[in-house]
């Protein structure tokens, strides 16, 4: 297959030829900025109408807070502007003249939202606040991948306000859940729940959880965060509220986010040497139907049932006819491949006589003969095995290459070899996990949800454990 | 009705009211941005949405181009920079260390768009390009109103290439009557389309059409701009493509866009001193229904209408029941009134004995009382009726302060007095322009494409004219 290198080869030049043959995004004159083409931005706005849709369904409004955030809000929280500050964009002059104080142009919004929601919180009738943005958020980056980590990015970020901790913490589980319905039920992601260690989590939070996907490279990909801000915000930027009693408090907040890299873990997920392959609830175009003739006279008839099957898959599903007369079939199908489009329908003057259609789905790359008469039904049926075949695999995989490991010896063996993600005890001291990053690069991604309250000693050294964490090398 | 200035009073205070009160927007902690709230920005999303599905039927695609532009970019059009020099916000450091180059907040993203464009455009085949991309856009301002005139504002702007100035042309107007149909359809606005003289078209365009409204206050608001671009942009950053005859040709291209200035226009179109008015197309909320009950005897039986009421009607509709025990109905119509629910629903004990409900319509503040098994039928005829004739009494304003004056001193006095549009015969002399603006404020809003060719003499010099404009003051 010219034009992609092979992931055994060139994981990483794989990564962006998948991209450059899908049209999907390319870099940009800006450095570290990326140009999102319109292949590449059909799917987010697939991935944000998903989204948007289950924010909405759980009693989220959306607004929109500045682009830019006065230099002093956001030195105010002390972690934060540690974790942001050799990240930001400083904006020095405005309408030809030198600024009084200088603009960072947004990397993440808590410290412009929670200065205004500080004037809008007044009394415990007024909360909970449930708020959401879409927008382009600027984080500077030295080494910069396309989707996966670039300077400017899209993405949403969720900022609510409680009367409480548990409700707080409620709310932060049940947009972590948001995303984790998104990722496994829509992208065919199947992702790990877990809470993020000291050193990970999000600067200035409480706790922060996240969902983590494995690639095929057995690297871990963050691919969504929620963060349990507690009170910290609200105390700096002085958030109070009277409650029921008539006593001032200080408010709990929640922010979440995800952004343009799920596009990258999407890619990463599921593509394979030939292309993209895209999970049908994903895919900018479902199918793709193809006439096959060698003479003019051939082509009127197989149009006309291409129209007609166009037509009537037309009503539920995204449909494309390639009817170019500059193009061979077979280049048409390795346009079509490398695009990621689910399903193609060949129909030729032997499938004509026969009343039938050749299908051929993309994951496995199987054709299959289907009558047109019941076309339509094979079709809806094939594109959700499509659907649940991905994540089945998706799943498979992750799971095929986690690895329960108590002995450090083979701990590092794996990260010197063949990767993936290793469950292991650990004491909960950020000394370890940080040499455990230093003598391996392996990280804690999280520490699962799912029974990660397990006794054990720790897998660097040998103290009592409480927790099991899950370690990967990270994107 | 406290909270809301007269218009008579103070028009200006009235609009800023009008905003405050349906609680829409606020100025923000940054100089010249604001907050979009929740209801603001769910009117916003109502105007994405129809334009985005719009924009898709005529066959253009959306992309996301970087929100920094490299300054050498910004200089290469001579007009272009002239235009944008005094609105720029400059980017000096990034990452904690000064930039070897500045890099610009888009004000427009023509430069970025065109050098990228210039890749990827090489032969006819790859015309026309059609893309849109919805973005924020950041213009210094010194003097700011909400949504009126902002530093950053929302909007989407397209930029399409294609193979002759002929195909340019027809885009431009396209997507000029696009703008139109989005505006007097959905909006309720009616508007002027019209081409804009030299001195008023957009900074390197070959011509902007807009379409233009008029406000309330009688003052022109210009509500979308359509600009030909002509070859400019192309010869500076080198857009050329081998045509059908093998030769290198420089592209056409065209550029269009609208902001979250439309909301300002639908604020001072259609509200009056009770609040905002809304037709119903641009509404957050539909249909407000309130319970009205003395007895909690009574509540329990009125409540099950309302339920039946909202079930019914919410298949088509967004349907609220305001049953706040904290608040009491006059409380509640009030407050609804002033963020400009097109129809409130009110259910009492009389009515449930006459198995009837009030119907009150928003925007002439009449009641009418329905039988409750009419009444979903009821609702939605009002509905349409409330769309027509905000439409209607929007357009007769426009008209009865629109006038035809052959005569400079008439022209002043129209100015110093009662205002309006004046449509007058202009000899296209940028000069006569220019002392107009200086001794009336009035400028030309546009040459409306409704027979602009007619004959006449210039309204300020006398001399031979061919074509009619139209004067207005300006927001």
């Amino acid at each position: 297959m010219k034009g992609i290198t092979k992931r055994k080869d060139d994981y990483s030049k794989w990564y962006n030829d998948i991209i450059s043959q899908a049209d999907m995004a390319e870099h940009s004159p800006v450095k570290g900025c990326m140009v999102i083409k319109p292949y590449g931005y059909a799917i987010w706005e697939n991935i944000r109408n998903i989204l948007d849709k289950m924010f909405k369904e759980t009693g989220h409004e959306n607004l929109y807070f500045p682009l830019f955030i006065p230099e002093s809000f956001i030195r105010k929280e002390a972690d934060h502007v540690e974790g942001f500050a050799p990240h930001l964009a400083v904006v020095t002059h405005g309408g030809g003249k030198k600024l009084e104080e200088n603009l960072i142009v947004r990397p993440t919004s808590e410290a412009i939202i929670c200065s205004t929601y500080a004037k809008w919180v007044k009394s415990y009738r007024d909360l909970p606040l449930l708020y959401n943005q879409w927008a382009n958020v600027v984080r500077w980056e030295m080494r910069t991948r396309l989707f996966l980590r670039t300077t400017e990015f899209l993405w949403q970020e969720g900022h609510t306000v409680h009367g409480s901790c548990e409700e707080a913490e409620e709310e932060t589980l049940k947009m972590l859940e948001v995303y984790r319905s998104c990722a496994e039920d829509y992208m065919a992601i199947s992702v790990i729940k877990g809470l993020k260690s000291e050193s990970e989590k999000f600067a200035g939070a409480l706790r922060t959880y996240s969902i983590e996907a494995m690639m095929q490279d057995k690297k871990a990909l963050q691919s969504g965060t929620s963060h349990n801000l507690g009170q910290n915000f609200a105390k700096v930027f002085n958030i109070q509220y009277q409650n029921k009693q008539g006593h001032l408090e200080y408010a709990w907040q929640t922010s979440w986010g995800v952004s343009t890299r799920l596009i990258g873990a999407l890619i990463m997920s599921h593509s394979d040497d030939m292309g993209l392959v895209l999970p049908p609830k994903m895919a900018p175009i479902h199918i793709v139907i193809i006439p096959i003739y060698k003479t003019l006279e051939e082509l009127s008839d197989i149009m006309e049932v291409c129209r007609k099957i166009k037509e009537d898959i037309g009503i539920k599903y995204i449909v494309k006819i390639d009817d170019r007369d500059t193009e061979k079939p077979g280049a048409k199908f390795f346009e079509w491949e490398k695009k990621g489009v689910p399903i193609r329908v060949e129909v030729g003057p032997k499938d004509l006589k026969a009343k039938e259609a050749v299908l051929v789905r993309r994951d496995l790359n199987t054709k299959s003969r289907v009558s047109l008469e019941t076309l339509t039904v094979s079709i809806e049926e094939l594109l959700m095995d499509i659907q649940k075949t991905l994540l089945e695999k998706h799943r498979k995989f992750r799971e095929e290459n986690t690895f329960s490991i108590d002995n450090y010896g083979d701990f590092k063996n794996l990260y010197e070899g063949e990767e993936g993600f290793a469950l292991c005890s650990w004491c909960g001291n950020p000394e370890c996990e940080a040499k455990i990053q230093e003598e391996t690069k392996a990280t804690i991604r999280a520490l699962p949800m799912d029974g990660r309250e397990e006794a054990g000693v720790c897998i660097y050294c040998g103290k009592t454990s409480k927790v099991k964490a899950i370690f990967a090398k990270a994107y």
